[in-house]
């Protein structure tokens, strides 16, 4: 299985290298950046020195890389995928997503959240929250891989919503990621002594990971859902905490809330179910692409209080990417992506 | 103004030595640990070498301390206050608790919350958020310095809830603190590498914060204020980081908001309104007295977001803790609080 | 191959665990805690959820142990394996000790830097550091896994000592290490807030990793070498960096340099040689078997300067470990090592 | 006292702007930026809000600065402080320059480590390390403030070298850095996820503040002194520690070593002598003008590793910047500097 990967220099795309690299059924076929063509990818990552020296070429002749590859990730800013997918169409590769552009069924959703005109407006692809959609992904072409806020959050309320014990008026996410999140790009308030030290929100009422939880809440509860979602930024590589609080229907108990988190995931190798009480770490999963996952009811406010936790640049982006790639080509969805925590 | 210190070699112990030091009307009478007693607090403290290098003594005496003391601060854990003050009550000395033995108008509410029998139930000491009950402050003998959560939280939304533009239902103060609240004790949960790169929920549902946020709330509203308060340990020293969710009565305008706030805190130096917009850093006031609010409206949701910061061992502690000294004695409030924050 | 780890719930034994998980040959055994038995590690290290739910066990029945292994870790400190060791001695068993008991070829050096009798000082250990004594850890039964700032200094200088290329008189290892380099003890120096935003030496002039450095330097060397070993306490979790002067002999070139390094490690799986001018940094190997060096010759001062960095968990304990144990099964020397670093 | 400060924007320049609003005979009068001409200073630094909310102006009119200025402080890049030096030389305003221009009592050396023509070669300054040069200081309208690794380095052998108790052949000092060192310009290297958790050395043997060192340590040995020097980059904000090790000359004694360090800084404000066997930290003096010294003695290698430690920002920028102004005003040399360390 050849893969290739568009956009390998960003912190996403060399996570998916190392994951590739690491599958016993992939190969890396094409690996690309614009800004760097021509350099050998390990003199920019020393860390991939003696596994991956791959000279880095350019994404021009999309058509040259496509016949090289069994399937194609796109690690790049939204905009992108767009045109790279359009223009293969028909080819026959696999193209998995990473970035936003194919992960709204509306596309006037797209458009207005992140305020693109978008160019191949009637393709439709699989939303690849693999443990949601695994039957559609098996048999697409093409997968919008989620967003690593959006896999936290959505993971966390959806079996509580479908079985109907909450409330979808007033959901409020507050959620914590770590600093890979906000990409390689040199910005004054990515720079270490910017974010060390330091915590702030940011994105507050308008971060464009906002419409894509609600339209799966939307989904699930039949019914359009709108929810408060505010993104913080910690001063850690690695992680994302969600915590997401919802008022409990009149009545429900902590046996219903812990059967509906059973039933959904009792079966999923990538979800620990932490139970009541827990409270789930960012580092329990770090570099894994396990999401762990804790809940509280207060009975004073009768709200439940879900927090789960996953590494954004496995199971909220690469490690995601490969389980759908898994699931796309048959193999088992697990293969290559059975890393230990690695703790501390 | 002679000052002592009962428990000196806490965090925020230590904090107090660092600010009354710099006061330019306060002199460090008795410094105490009841672990650490005859040692030198510079030899445990290097940071105070050559500037107080003064020893501990046993807070076995108090009368002896309280005679030598114009004011007597005590940062121990819970449970203590209520001895020391019982004991000094005919002295003429002035107590400033920074534990939460006094901080309840309703002994039940502290009982209940701190499973323990309150053993000087009869005392009425004034709640010590200087910007709230500066002039309650000013006439008394005994303040309960109120904690670093709730400050931050009380701050937040206490101009909404006096101008009638939230809804007192379904608040939620969703709050980070850096590790110096956890203290200096000997737990496996504050080691470095526990901490480090990590990032999680605890007492949720049930942190002694919760109803001390409560009762000033509900004192403003005018009616009984039930919230959902969840603290996250966050890998930094310093900084609380309260990000509090209300929902806006019907009809409210940003103008009215931006009043609520600038009526209540124009005056205030410790306080900073950002504006609508700002999303406050902790940074930005590491190591100084300040509070920064900023603020956002959805109307989406109809929600208001309100974010304010400070430093947990400052105005949450050891700075507000000054500030009460200074009203109690007649002095600028600032006196010796003047510290610019310091970033990075 | 089934293996048990004798101290399974510091920092080392964690770490073995998670690569003895993921090795295709091992199964793992028994895991001991004396103060934690009975527990489910897995309640401990929650990472290791779904993964390792084991109960530990106490050492006390050793036979037991030994009856149900091929291979034995004891990852305790110093004074316990020379116990464990002599009571298996007449067992069929392979012993891996990660501790310092076994480590010197003269009982006498290990008791004067120990200050402890040697209660097995006949029984003669292999000195694991597999690089250099490969085909010794074959034919043992008992080896002495090095040390972390051990592995780190000898893998940097030894190349250069055996070409003769340096003076042997006058070297200084400035090493720097993570802070799960301190355990997982309950210190005042291990708390989250006295390593953060921290930096300091320790053990100057008197670390135990000093004769261990000097007795295998010295047996390259062919005579005595005493050295200056200063290790230092970062505020990361993982990570040594070794800064290595030596004086070049008279006109030795950087081709000579580079030949050295070469010669002994062109065949290394776990080494990569990064050259002239390169500065490794420790995230480049973070949780990997891998030691990266790089070095500078300074003409002014006819100074070499070589620099390496390894995971103290990893090629600095449980990595090398599972090594050895590769070599005394005839495994291939990476099975179950191949991790890619984690980057970032 | 009206100072401007030139170059305000970057870390010292804003950590100047603290010190100087904290002073109390300073007044700022203008602050410059070239990239961000006509922004308030606290748009861009919010933690100066409401205490410094000045207008930036360029530096191009630098004879309107000078004449509404008692003291100039030039935080910038090398290269500029040589133009504007130049320009104001008939001006009645004292320069105090951070960077390296005129440093150099040979302007070969200048032009020889920094790759530069210097255009104002016959303009001597003070060396601004004022605990050496306290009477030239006094003096002079020019200050040559010194270098951060400069500051540590020196004042930790000088002693030494002065009493003539340590060889000055083979000198080795290994210098470790917070990231504020490397300034605030947007470069991949200073990024928080390549800085965090992360920890390597640069500029072997070609780094600037060699010569600068070595031109102190020459001038106080009576004969060129040559050093390896190395400096490393912490995963921290602020902080410097040397680890400086040389050779004592036959016979020399703890005592001699201990007289030595007394007799030279016995009556320094900043400087504190920790004394043998301490390791000081980093954090000790973090955020104050601070110097802390300790040293051990080693018999097996006839070596003495003395060990400082300072604030970046403080004493190895600002904070001595600020220092020399004093000294240049005849103001008491700790005016606006008492400080104390911010721990934890």
């Amino acid at each position: 299985m050849k893969a290739s990967v568009i956009g390998a220099t960003g912190f996403a795309g060399a996570e998916l290298l190392r994951l590739l690299d690491g599958h016993p059924e992939a190969e890396i076929s094409y690996i690309t950046s614009e800004s760097s063509t021509g350099e050998n990818i390990a003199t920019m990552y020393p860390h991939l020195k003696g596994r991956i020296e791959k000279e880095l070429t350019s994404m021009e002749d999309l058509n040259k890389i496509a016949d090289a590859s069994d399937v194609i990730f796109i690690a790049l800013p939204h905009g992108h995928a767009m045109k790279i997918a359009k223009t293969l169409k028909n080819k026959d590769v696999k193209i998995i997503d990473l970035g936003g552009d194919y992960r709204f069924k509306d596309v006037k959703v797209f458009e207005e959240w992140y305020k693109t005109t978008h160019e191949d407006p009637d393709t439709k692809a699989v939303y690849g929250l693999t443990e949601l959609y695994r039957d559609q992904v098996k048999g697409t072409n093409l997968v919008a891989n989620p967003g690593c806020y959006t896999t936290c959050s959505i993971l966390s309320l959806v079996p509580l919503i479908k079985a109907g014990l909450i409330e979808t008026k007033g959901i409020v996410v507050d959620a914590k990621s770590g600093t890979t999140g906000a990409g390689r790009g040199l910005k004054l308030g990515s720079l270490y002594c910017s974010v060390n030290e330091n915590f702030h929100a940011y994105g507050v009422a308008n971060h464009r990971h906002t419409p894509e939880i609600e339209q799966v809440y939307s989904e699930f509860a039949g019914e359009p859902v709108i929810i408060q979602f505010t993104p913080h930024l910690l001063p850690v590589d690695r992680g994302i905490l969600a915590t997401c609080y919802a008022q409990l229907k009149p009545g429900v108990t902590e046996q219903q809330v812990a059967d509906a988190f059973t039933n959904m995931y009792k079966d999923e190798y990538f979800i620990r179910l932490r139970g009541l009480g827990a409270c789930p770490e960012i580092k329990d999963v770090r570099a894994s692409n396990y999401v762990d996952i804790g809940w509280s009811l207060d009975k004073r406010t009768g709200k439940i209080i879900v927090m789960s936790v996953l590494d954004n640049l496995v199971k909220g982006a690469a490690g995601q990417a490969v389980q759908n790639m898994n699931v796309m080509f048959g193999l088992e969805e697990n293969t290559g992506l059975k890393h230990m925590p690695i703790y501390p």
